[in-house]
């Protein structure tokens, strides 16, 4: 289950072609739109959506927004500027954390989007069970709409989203293990100490320490510790 | 200390508008431009930027990425298509943490976003140390240069971000505490007491615990305490 985002009262139909694109990009597919000031399937909207057409096409038009809420159990306002209302008031995460446990109780949820100038009215608000005001810089929180409807659907699409933080471009167990590692650094110190690189004994320990730590920082995978006694057999010769 | 954006040779003097704008929604400030195709300062950019036009007053512009670049000390690229590099690859929020303890060692950092048509060039991409790839639906990666710019940014500003996930808009302590909540609950059931609301004594202590359990959930004010007790009286009236 998905929740529905809600337009209201969109000012330029490009506005609403790339608010589809940034709900396509989060997986979200569901719009609705309050009585939008130009045509949503127009040629603009259309070209502003580049891809999300189908979003646009889906998309279902109502008068107010209580009509467009009526089907639905739990609504999130968006709102930029802090309102004087005694209702919860949501991050980006914590309405996100907060809708993933609505839709796991199979409850059906909205979220509302202001006209690109002005935002949504307090009785637009009033229609909502919480506030959602994404973090910003308090000196320029406007965002476009757009705008607004990626960082809303991002959260939104990251609760689902299983991808490591970290990985390498490379799958890990490419990574070299210690066993090649030791033999690389081995083959690189047999062929310094044949060339005479250690100046004497004292200082070996610390040099090949130095050096190995360079390779050891690297995280280098098996492919690369070939690549690397090939260079050195190159350089040797 | 804050990374250094790096739009690399951005097609429409719109975008870099926008982009500044979303720059300046997540508090970053400092953007250079690699070989931009227009004028980043002409008034098309400026209105696009609403608002953050110092961030384009400031910009510099570099003929490469390499003179773009060469101040700093890590630089993350970004991109919408996995790459085969072997680089470390970071989500929005991998990237913000790892950048984060750069930043604290004074490593001087920067993101590099490319080109709103193509992306980052693969040779554009060798000159990064780490690649950042936003989690997003597979089916439709692609961003405009602005969303880019905001996603990464969001990230970067969320970790100086002190706002709590949930809150109310009225400052917490002016939730009811149960000495005024036992108050109130004390005169409804007396009123309805009164009123022969209840049937029998048998059912009155279910009656109570469901009534009172419709308030428990409202988390009351105390000013929404008083409002209720003159409801009452009006209604007992």
């Amino acid at each position: 289950m998905k929740p529905v985002f809600i337009l209201v009262r969109p000012q330029l139909a490009e506005n609403v072609g790339t608010a589809a694109r940034a709900m396509m990009n989060c997986a979200i597919d569901e719009m609705r739109l309050v009585d939008p000031d130009e045509d949503h399937l127009c040629s603009r909207a259309i070209c502003a959506s580049s891809g999300a057409e189908e979003i646009l096409k889906n998309a279902k038009v109502f008068k107010t927004v209580h009509e467009a809420i009526a089907d639905l159990q739990k609504v999130y306002a968006t709102t930029g500027r802090p309102r004087d209302m005694v209702k919860p008031i949501f991050t980006g995460v914590g309405m996100a954390q907060d809708l993933n446990l609505c839709l796991k109780k199979d409850i059906k949820c909205g979220v509302l989007f202001g006209p690109e100038r002005t935002g949504l009215e307090n009785q637009d608000m009033d229609e909502a069970d919480a506030i959602v005001k994404i973090p910003l810089n308090p000196e320029h929180t406007s965002l476009n709409l757009a705008q607004a409807i990626l960082l809303v659907g991002y959260e939104i699409f990251r609760l689902s989203d299983s991808t490591k933080e970290y990985q390498f471009s490379v799958s890990e167990d490419n990574f070299a293990d210690k066993t090649e590692l030791k033999y690389f650094f081995n083959h690189l110190d047999r062929v310094l100490e044949e060339r005479g690189y250690y100046p004497d004994l004292d200082k070996k320990p610390r040099m090949v320490r130095n050096l190995q730590n360079i390779f050891l920082r690297a995280q280098l995978t098996s492919q690369e510790i070939r690549t690397l006694h090939g260079v050195i057999d190159h350089l040797s010769k």
